[in-house]
C-alpha cells in the first residue's frame, strides 16, 4: 500500500481505467495541487485523538448514522431505512448514495426476491425515473446501495430498490467486476469496524477527434435517463483500534470489464472523484477524524 | 397571444430552436400530460385576489425581493446585491440565476468599463471556473443576469461578473440574438411592473446515428467547465393592475442565430424547460399566485 499522493503525475493509473480519467488528471495541477498539497500538510499524523468506546459499534446502520463523515452534496437529500442519497433531478438518479456496512448489516434473513424495483414518487414525475424506462434499453437496473448490504432489514432491503438508488448500468459490469466490488466492501467488513461506502455516477469528457473534450452519455426512456460513463465508489474504512480511517476510491467505466483485471486497478486518488462529481468528501472527513490513510493504489 | 397549451403536440415550434426540443416534446405524453392537466384544471382563472398595495413597488432588486415567486431548486444558493443564483459544481457554472428587473433597477449611473470578471471564491477551487478556462475556447463569458439589468447600483452590476454568474456561450449569439432577449425582458418593464427573469443552462439530448438519444456538449479550459447546448429564460410577468402573473419560456440553442428570427420563436411551454433542467417553476409560483397566464407563442 501507499500513502496518499500529493500530485496527479505521481500516480500509476490502472489499465482497465478509461482514458478519460487519465486525461482528467494530466489537465490537473498548478495552484489546486498546491491547495492539497497545503491541505495535506496540516493533517497530523500523529497523534491521533482516540474515538470514543460509545462509536464503536457495530449495530446495523440505521439511516441516522451513516452520515458520520460528512455530506458530499446537500442537494435533493433523502433518508432511507439504512441509507441516505442525493438526487440529481436532471439526470434522474442519484449525484450520491451512502451506506455503513458491518457485520451486524450484513446478517439477517431478508431476501431480494420479496424485492421490486419501484418508482421513487417523492420525485417530481417531470423528474423520475421509471421501470418503463429501462425496459428494453439494453441497461440493467444498477443499485447504488447494494442490496445484500442491508440483509439486517427486509424494510431496508427493500428501501435499495427504490429507482432513485439506480443508475443504468452495463449488464456485464453490473453482473461481474462492479458484483465484485459490492463483495470487496462487504468483505473489509472483516478487518475494519464500520465501512462506509458511497456510490454514485460519472460523467467524464474524452477527447474527440477534433481535439476538444466532450462529455457525452446516452438517456434511456422517456424520461430521459442518463447512462452514466463511469461510477464511483468512495469506502471509508475505519480502523478497528480507533486509530483512524482510511480512503479507497474507485472509479469504474460503465461497460463490460474482464474479470481477470484486479481491482486494485481502478483505484483512483479521491481528488479525481471530487472534481469530475462536483462533490467533496476529504474536507468533511477531516472536520471528524485527524488521521487519515489514503490508499490510491497497492 | 394564445393562453396555456396541455399538450406539447400542438404546440408550433420555431424555426430557430434545435431538433434536440421538438424531440424533448414529441417523447412526452400520457400520464404527465395529464398530471398537469390536472394541476391547470385546478387553477382559477376568476376571481383572482388582488396583490397588496405594499407589493406594488417597482423599488431597486435587492435580493431579499427576487424570490418572490419561489426556489426553482435548493442547492447551493448565493444571494448576491440583486441577484439570487443557484451553483452547480459539477459543470462549473450556474444552474439557474433569478433576478428582478423594473424601471428602478435598470436606472442609475453604473458603469460596465469599471466591473472585471472574477471566480467565485465562494465556490471550492475544484469546482470553480476561472478566466483562464475560457481565453483561447472560442466562446464568450456569457452574463446569466445580464449587467445592464442592474444599473441601480455599482455593487449589483459588479456582482453579475462573477464567473459563477458566467457560461461559455456562442460569440455570435451573445452579442446578437440573446442580447435582443435580454433587451425584451428590459423593455417589458415598460408593461409590467415586475419582471421576474430565471436564467440558466441546458443540456439537451439529440438523436445520433444509432438512433439513440445523447446529452453531449463540450468542456473548457482545465476546470471543465461545460458548454450548454442551450440556454433558458423564465420570464415571470408581474401585471400592473394586481390581476397575476404571465409566463414566458424561451430555449436558445448555443449557437449562431440569424437575428432575423422572431425572439417569439423560440417560446417553449414552461413544462419543457421544467423536464430538461431539473428545476420547478409552476408549482412555486401558483403557491403564490392563483391566476396564471402563460404564453407559449403568439
Amino acid at each position: 500500500m501507499r500513502r496518499w499522493c500529493r500530485t496527479g503525475a505521481t500516480l500509476a493509473f490502472g489499465a482497465g481505467l478509461g482514458a478519460a480519467v487519465g486525461r482528467l488528471l494530466s489537465l490537473r495541477g498548478g495552484e489546486e495541487e498546491e491547495d492539497r498539497a497545503g491541505l495535506l500538510s496540516r493533517v497530523p499524523v500523529v497523534p491521533v485523538p482516540r474515538v470514543q468506546a460509545s462509536e464503536l459499534t457495530v449495530s446495523p446502520g440505521g439511516s441516522g448514522t451513516v452520515m458520520k463523515y460528512g455530506f458530499p452534496s446537500l442537494a435533493n437529500i433523502k433518508t432511507r431505512e439504512s441509507y441516505v442519497t442525493s438526487y440529481d433531478p436532471r439526470t434522474r438518479t442519484a449525484s450520491w448514495v451512502i451506506e455503513r456496512l458491518n457485520p451486524a448489516s450484513l446478517s439477517g434473513t431478508s431476501d431480494r426476491k420479496y424485492c421490486d424495483f419501484k418508482e421513487d414518487d417523492s420525485v417530481h414525475v417531470f423528474h423520475r425515473s421509471t421501470n418503463a424506462d429501462y425496459r428494453g434499453s439494453g441497461f440493467d437496473r444498477g443499485h447504488l446501495a447494494a442490496a445484500a448490504n442491508h440483509k439486517w432489514s427486509q424494510k431496508a432491503m427493500e428501501d435499495t430498490f427504490y429507482l432513485s438508488n439506480v443508475s443504468p448500468q452495463n449488464p456485464h459490469l453490473n453482473q461481474n467486476t462492479w458484483n465484485n466490488l459490492e463483495k470487496l466492501c462487504r468483505s473489509l467488513t472483516k478487518r475494519y469496524l464500520n465501512v462506509y461506502v458511497c456510490t454514485g455516477p460519472l460523467y467524464l469528457p474524452r477527447q474527440e477527434a477534433d481535439g476538444k473534450l466532450y462529455v457525452r452519455y446516452q438517456v434511456i426512456g422517456r424520461n430521459h435517463v442518463a447512462v452514466p460513463t463511469h461510477f464511483f465508489k468512495v469506502l471509508i474504512l475505519e480502523q478497528v483500534d480507533g486509530r483512524g480511517v482510511e480512503l479507497r476510491s474507485y472509479v469504474l467505466p460503465n461497460e463490460p470489464i474482464d474479470e481477470k483485471v484486479p481491482l486494485e486497478r481502478f483505484l483512483v486518488p479521491i481528488e479525481t472523484i471530487e472534481r469530475a462529481s462536483g462533490l467533496l468528501f476529504v474536507p468533511n472527513i477531516m472536520k471528524r477524524n485527524s488521521s487519515l490513510q489514503a490508499i490510491t493504489n497497492k
